[in-house]
């Protein structure tokens, strides 16, 4: 089987994003996809000098202009020179700006087709805020970038130890990137049911017959029984029996604790998380630096490190760059699914 | 050095409490401690023959009565006969009454100093309240019986894998068993370091000279500078900052999933959770059958399992003793700790 074409944004470059892809650009990438970086060539080369590597940063317009190499590294021009001024490990708005532009330029090669998917590097959320782009975060602006009204940040991790199960394991979150009680006003019985419905699909998609889906209870202990609070028989509980009238494979509301262990013990290939730490937790614990993190609802391929900027490490050359690998990994599993789904349907027809 | 005495509550007698004892009561559990169980001879003869042990239960009125050893059980009768009409596996008021009458005994055993240490087996709080005892759980019913008004739960796994640290990992929680919409009503600067005392208080007992103790954030990623709530800066620091300035080595507040990574890898010998299951959830994926209960802030030394009363699978001679017996080991670790510090402080005076 071939490879993808995957576009890699650069991310915040005031952040880790720039050195992690230059510390991640090895055989092993190439062997993953054709890889093409979208940032800004002097920030890509500032980086592969913070980590030591000789990289030919090479500047070109698409994916098939050059092909990369361990020693050359193709990358289109999506953010303006000055994001060089950006002081490294620091909030600003100009690298807020730069970060933005790049998912843009990726999110746009994967709607025209030029790139079969894209794998971002982490942008800081506040420095987008302070460059004027009010988003939560990357999922929900590539939601608007691809006009579609539903989508799910998941957070996947491929199988292996500790998970038990053959399939991997991914947590969808039904609320994200707001506060516990901004969640907690946000939860309703069409959001556990969308995103309930988004992660069998995933699951499907990627040759699950049929994947068995853990929902979490919001409350300890499920709500014992509404002595700890209702939304389990108010709000979640109807989303689940809906889901299975739908032939969707859910059990719960089950309680968060013990839920995410049955999901390591390889019970579940799905689990629906109310609010970001609840899967957070789990999953950081499960496999911190394995996780990646999947758009889910969008028309486009798109996987992420699960790390953020982490800007007090930033300059030093330390960052890890095994996310971003399994991010690449991970799109081109996606990839190869998408292709077999599609050659399955052209045979049902 | 000798042995504590200690007092095994029966816990309801229709889930698996009794079994668990029943499996538990070995070589093992007898290097450990001189046990006695609270409970009731009947339940306690059935429990035996489900889990197909020939153990003699004898009923004795205190500790030192009979000698327990592998085939002899010594047994106070603390719960009535009525106790075995409650069908195993069912929530029923005297189930619930039963696991009620057991706690009180032992804690009034270990008030009174007949007994070391007290190791609870589960209850059903549903039993409870249907009994007519309104406790959201052990831990409240305890505070009030010992009379003493901040106490707090927490979960403890000794030193071991997947832990890094030598001294293992105790978390507190702040809120407990309530709603999280109560949760986030009942969160306070005042019970943030009330909960951040005990827990650095009980880990200097344990002989750590300057235990780190890192606090967790309410919101995803701490609240990303009040983008997403801003509980972390009005409620929680304010209170790391109190107990730095109290010589407590605390840290926060920090992203919940994140923090629970660096005390596993031994940057934190405990940890201040907001809420039920930001604790529990990190707990039971490092180390479910090894948790322990322990209640932080009583005049008496109690632990228990971390399991619930396992309704769907009492009866069947299935439940792993394991729990049980690492809460016995972690009572007699906090025995020898308190007369290691008693001894101390003779040695000061």
């Amino acid at each position: 089987m071939s490879r993808p074409r995957i576009a890699i944004t650069m991310g915040d470059p005031a952040g880790i994003g720039p050195e992690v892809i230059a510390s991640a650009w090895s055989r092993e990438l190439l062997d993953i996809c054709y890889p093409v970086v979208v940032g800004n060539p002097e920030v890509m080369r500032r980086a592969a000098g913070i980590v030591g590597r000789q990289i030919d940063i090479r500047l070109v317009t698409g994916v098939s202009d050059i092909a990369a190499t361990e020693a050359i590294l193709p990358c289109c021009k999506a953010a303006d020179d000055n994001a060089m001024d950006a002081p490294i490990g620091r909030m600003d708005a100009r690298a807020g700006q730069a970060a933005y532009d790049c998912l843009i330029q990726a999110t746009e090669m994967a709607l025209e087709g030029t790139v079969d998917a894209v794998v971002t590097a982490p942008l800081s959320k506040a420095a987008l805020w302070r460059a004027g782009h009010h988003y939560p975060g990357h999922t929900e602006l590539l939601a608007e970038l691809c006009g579609v009204p539903e989508v799910a940040m998941m957070l996947y991790l491929a199988p292996g130890p500790p998970l038990e199960g053959q399939h991997g394991l991914g947590v969808v979150h039904v609320t994200l990137h707001q506060g516990l009680r901004g969640a907690l006003e946000h939860l309703s019985t069409d959001a556990v049911l969308a995103k309930t419905r988004l992660i069998s699909d995933f699951l499907r998609r990627l040759q699950i017959k049929q994947p068995r889906i853990g929902v979490a209870a919001l409350n300890p202990h499920a709500g014992e029984d509404s002595l700890f609070g209702d939304e389990e028989v108010r709000v979640i509980r109807p989303a689940v029996i809906q889901a299975n009238e739908e032939e969707i494979q859910a059990t719960g509301p089950l309680p968060a604790d013990t839920l995410m262990v049955r999901a390591r013990d390889g019970e579940f290939e799905g689990v629906v998380a109310m609010y970001h730490d609840q899967g957070h937790i789990a999953l950081k614990l499960l496999g911190m630096r394995r996780a990646v993190n999947i758009t889910l609802g969008l028309p486009i391929i798109r996987t992420s490190v699960a790390h953020g900027t982490a800007f007090d490490i930033a300059g030093q050359g330390q960052a890890d760059p095994r996310s971003l690998l399994e991010a690449a990994r991970v799109a081109r599993r996606l990839w190869e699914a998408a292709r077999l789904h599609a050659s399955d349907a052209r045979k049902r027809e």
